[in-house]
């Protein structure tokens, strides 16, 4: 049996055209100006809507233990959520306990991934050095298909690296093809910062923001970036949240660093006064990197247009507002750091950024889904709309007007960063290799049908990537 | 009849992946898997070789009246240069006598582009200011389908027009939908440092260069892109030459003007050095603005990489060795100035870009395809390979090494500006409007086959690029 | 007879320190932990007071025919006003008529400066370029002391060169030792924004900045600072407005282009909305460049702090409100363009720099009287507090406060910029070679007895300056 | 008894001419265009020669111990040869013991310092973090006058302290008016580096260049600079050696953090290469950071000629060859880090730099002198002369050449850095409070005249710095 899509409108991350898709066995095996469907073929009609790439979010936290609770997605809610929201495929966090292997950690977490209606990945999160780690690099590119670490220059004592480690850990990283993405906060000065502010008595939800200023996180990305040239590594600055930091990466570009930014959807349209808001509203909004001031929204906006930010991730770290954000209720630094962004990122991305006219359709998906794929080891086979890729789609039709709310939301929240914005377009259909997942809107495919993604080496992605 | 072409790799700006491609009536009708040839098609095997989409050249001379004589190639030679080649459309410049209108003028190009074996459009030079030429512009747009003008900045009582009149002439370009481009060298300084040199008795072609030093270059840019700034045009950067000047660009393009720039494929790997040879082979070598030192290739290379150069143009302004260039063998201000590309322009930048790893295949496509059609209003029936698209192709084996050589060539000239260089690939055939026009290497199109090509007007390009 | 200065704190642009000087003859001769004065002696107390060198003001327009009127202040009334605000050398500007010979205008100016109050020089303007002006310069500067120039880049018709010409004039005046001041417009660009603004019936003040915007001086600064690079000459930009073009000096700067920057006053501490007050008022602040949008400020100052602003200029430019100002009512292009500056440049210097923390004492006396004294090739007779330096002093109370006002100045206007500013500190005497020409804060001193400045040739200011 | 100097050319950091000085009880007392001088009088002939502030050395290790061993200076030969160079001041780094107190330590080198033979102070180096160490800083400023401190970011275990003991120190430290001196080089990284090196076996001194790349200098600075803007301290960044370090200055500034540079002046006339030489002769050449790459040079240079580099300092911390630079014949890593310079900074600063015509005479006494005068709190007793001052001067004959040799060093080594260079000029007399010490250039002062220096707090140095 084949699936065909007619008169839809296909976007890639160069084009935008007219034609009928066919899929077989879960795979793009034509395009056409026209398909005569077979008595069997299973038809979509795609009339007035666009049919994209499902996004491909690599910056997920889902069952995620932090602080002194764990996300509220677990991989069930949270791929349901992702799924609505037009994503096909995700890379989560791993977090190794302390004293546990990589590998070992590994395992654990792909046994949790198995419940995912997508298809599921891994960046393996170093939070301890030991020479061990070093070994165990090349086993995760070549046997797991790990081919992705994460480490943190924040949450001293929980999650930090020092710069020795850092540079051991991106060395040999960058010798077995894998690439090093860095959680860029310099966590030292942060905790003193914090320590001073609550002892004025300054615990409100807007201190977290005051107490990780922008040049905390321009100096730890600059010297991230610093230490990956040393070590002629690939590195990958998650959630650039403000211009300064963005800068930085601009400038290793421009002297040969293998350097990519990430944005994440609330640094393009939320703002520091969010954090202000009255009776713990503030609350909701505590992640890591802060919400800014709002003119770096612009130049987050640029970058993603020139080409200078190579990927949206949503940095899905969920957390309820009652029962765990206000675990920080007298005390900023008690709040669990996260927002949600899974479910929404897609819609935020193109409302504020296509629809608005900040960014194009094509580089809507470049950086929803062909940059990802290809910065993470997923391209050829996904992150694009040709013939031999999975037929991961998003039919999106750009007419309806929606209102974003936690009423209807797969998120398990009590709350949605976004509730009551009003946005243009809406995902009706979302296909995983090939199987409608969401129909009408509503999440129809089954929890546990998402697959392994095991991913290739990272090569000079500036340079020829070839299938 | 159809034609099939099976077991090719398919190129797009984004993507490579292999396909089989089916050609109806001159455009792509649909990418396949696999195709089961019919009986009458026509069926190219296209084994271990890259399907690109045709090569768009936006900056040719040809049959182009200039200084005291014209170039040596007509649209006969030139295209014939152009379809070897791998060029499908090319954009040339008009050049209008004295007193005539840009509409009769165009008429007289149009007439002598009958003649092209592929397709052709014009830009249309303004050499000089009168009102009557602001009530041309939403002529030449609406009716004429040019939608691109250029000034230049140099050449004065030739070509030049002054400040206002550019800013007159691109703010009404602007309004109708017509980009600019700008031949950016401060004409004025040049003409007093050409004076200068000749009256010490430096007349040996480096003294070319050595009177049009990059800060003439960089002057002109910065101005014309402030210039547009202030009248909302979108403007494009011709030739740019060297970091300077590219650097201006970058800035402009920051604050958010609507700027664009080309680099030319001699700028990326000859330099300044060329034009000290001795026995005055440096005339060969003259074109304007000059070949750079050495240092500048990098910057180009990596604004091409970084997506701040939006498409490579040959500047195909060729003059025969005896005859032509050597009426300034005592004088360089009396070489013409320009160089032949055309014919090379794709080989050279596949083997310096591609093969030697500055950028990838992908890249490849967009500078030298995907981004010229888009900017000048020929998308999306030109400039990628996807349903709907003209079949305007290139079948390039990577595997084939050859040596480019004035023998060879088509253009009509007695030198080639990189004879001996030997270089990775060989385009085997190309397709126009699926017509063969070129089989194994030879151009087998007849003259006069091409179309005039009648293009849109330029929208918001950084940002909403839709069919 | 000896002049005594007793018990001051004695500043200049390196050092703060109590000590008593001595004069002898118009020169300091002496300074000392304590004089004893002899019985003839001329004892001033100057307890509680700064001795700063007298301010030198290298940009006015006394007695300059402008535009359809002229300034109004002559040689009698702009001394007088240049001696109450603590100034003690000017250097005004030429404006030769059409076909004059620059010397011959020279003369003419040496004549009307004869009525001076104060040592006077001239930097004449070469509004019409002929090779004649080119045999003049090293005349000018050999014969008559008269080692700077100025050249317009707006003002077409009346008073701008084309960029040869700037090109031509800077080359030679660089060979002979001469300094090229440069009005950094881009004149024809501005010329056609007023024609649109007015067809528009845009005729407001305002209109006159809106028609000016910052792009039009960035633009003509570069491409004046480009020029003198291939020229090899030093080049002064006057009234540096703006941040953009600021940059675009230290830019310059960093490539070793013998340039420096002015700015004035009034863009120090007005900005762009002056010009919008109702009735009209906002025509008193309308000069060329315009006010600026307020954060231009902090650049300006910026500048003037780490040395890249190397004077501060008056622009005393001087057009009385009713009658002459008030020629533009209904047209803001006829409002001559300048605005008055001599008279209180050195308290609203010293009140926003000083008083107000912006920048240090010695610094004020650097861009007040030091720099521009090293940079128009007047040190070391003037410029600084040392023996052998001419007394031109100036004793500054810091404890009084008093307000700027209309009624008490010497400027021949009916207002002031700064009226009702209530500033600190006062001039309480000013000594022009030794002699008191304002006592009490009352101007004593007699028309005429100032001297012509014959200046030196400009050095290699930037590296090693000695006497 | 007064001394007299007659007849010879005063300069100052702004100002030079000829006058005579008379000194009294250790101070200048007056400057007159001409001295009667009195019977008893000590009557000085500086005919034909320059009257320089005495240099301030605020860089020296005297009697140090580091890495297995010791400086190979103590007060009594490093004052000598500083006296011999011109230096008249210094300060010196203490070196506390694990688990000292600051303030116990100080008295261990304040007695040391008393051997010296020029006036001394000290910098407290804090190379352990302990809360004890923030109340002992007010104490230090207020009670000791020591109001700068040192903090290390390289040699850990050793000297490093991390960065949010940093911002600790750094905000107490502004909090009390004391300047924080950097060591910027990031030690993590470099540790890691030499290891890796000495793995391969790269064990020659040219490999302490290569394993101290300029990034982690340029890393190190831009960190230091982000947590002083942070702490909203002033802070100093000792040995900037390269171009990109230098640009992190810059950018700091330029947002309006209080930060300064120093260079020393091996890092403007040596480069990397010496670190080559065959027979271990590099050894000589290793301090950190490291000598580097000669184009960085010009960037130093014109850091200085801008005022982007507020000093000079010798960097002193000499080694002998034989038996101290010997220990890391087999292995750089044991090379003792430090060179000479303290004899010669002041020849090589005036040959490079006045003589070649790269800085001003002017722009030498500022950043030899007054410069570090001001920004360590000894303005305006020293740095300067003028009234007051006390009466520490250089007289050098600018006529005479002379040859760099250890053969007439005072230095306690067996090389000089600079063996064999001829330089321009020649120090002949050298006071210090009025006294000779050096006379004909050769050292007669007595070890133990020294004065220990009280320093002021540090003010907004940018700014408003009054006596």
């Amino acid at each position: 049996m084949k699936t065909i899509i007619q008169n839809g409108t296909i976007v890639t991350a160069t084009d935008i055209y007219k034609a009928d898709l066919k899929i077989e066995q879960g795979a793009i095996t034509a395009i056409s100006n026209h398909f005569i469907p077979e008595k069997d073929d299973h038809v979509i009609d795609a009339s007035g809507q666009y049919i994209l790439p499902g996004g491909i979010d690599v910056h997920t936290h889902l069952a995620w233990p932090f602080q002194s609770t764990g996300t509220a997605d677990d991989f069930v809610t949270g791929t349901q959520a992702a799924a609505a929201g037009g994503i096909t495929s995700i890379i989560n966090f791993t977090n190794p306990k302390k004293g546990q292997t990589l590998l070992d950690n590994l395992q654990e977490w792909k046994k949790k991934g198995e419940s995912s209606l997508i298809d599921y990945g891994f960046h393996s999160i170093i939070s301890e050095y030991t020479d061990h780690v070093l070994e165990e690099l090349p086993i995760l590119a070549e046997r797991e298909g790990v081919t992705s670490i994460k480490l943190f220059m924040a949450y001293k004592g929980e999650l930090m690296v020092n710069d020795r480690e850092m540079y051991k850990i991106m060395k040999k990283a960058g010798e077995v093809g894998i690439i090093t993405s860095i959680h860029a906060e310099n966590g030292d000065l942060i905790d003193e910062l914090v320590e001073e502010s609550l002892a004025k008595g300054n615990t409100d939800p807007i201190f977290h923001a005051y107490t990780r200023p922008t040049i905390t996180e321009s100096e730890a990305t600059g010297r991230a970036l610093a230490i990956a040239e040393a070590a002629n590594a690939h590195v990958y600055i998650v959630h650039v949240s403000c211009a300064d930091a963005l800068e930085k990466v601009e400038r290793a570009k421009k002297r040969g660093v293998q350097a990519f930014a990430e944005t994440c959807p609330h640094y393009l349209v939320l703002d520091e006064s969010y954090l202000a808001l009255p009776d713990f509203e503030g609350g909701k909004y505590v992640c890591s990197p802060p919400l800014r001031e709002k003119w770096n929204q612009d130049h987050l906006w640029r970058g993603i247009s020139s080409g200078l930010v190579s990927t949206i991730g949503s940095d899905h770290c969920p957390f309820r507002f009652e029962g765990q954000k206000t675990l920080g209720r007298d005390n900023f630094a008690k709040i669990p750091n996260g927002c949600p962004g899974i479910e929404d990122m897609f819609s935020i991305l193109y409302h504020y950024g296509v629809q608005e006219g900040r960014i194009s359709l094509q580089k809507f998906v470049e950086v929803m889904s062909t940059g990802p794929a290809k910065l993470f080891g997923l391209y050829p086979k996904k992150g694009s709309i040709s013939v031999g890729f999975d037929a991961d789609l998003v039919l999106f039709n750009p007419k309806i007007r929606r209102e974003i709310t936690k009423v209807k939301q797969y998120q398990n929240l009590d709350y949605n960063l976004y509730e009551g914005t009003v946005v243009q377009g809406a995902i009706t259909r979302v296909l995983s290799r090939g199987e409608e997942i969401v129909r009408d809107g509503i999440v129809v495919g089954q929890k546990g049908r998402g697959q392994y993604l095991f991913r290739k080496k990272v090569a000079n992605i500036e340079k020829t990537v070839t299938s």
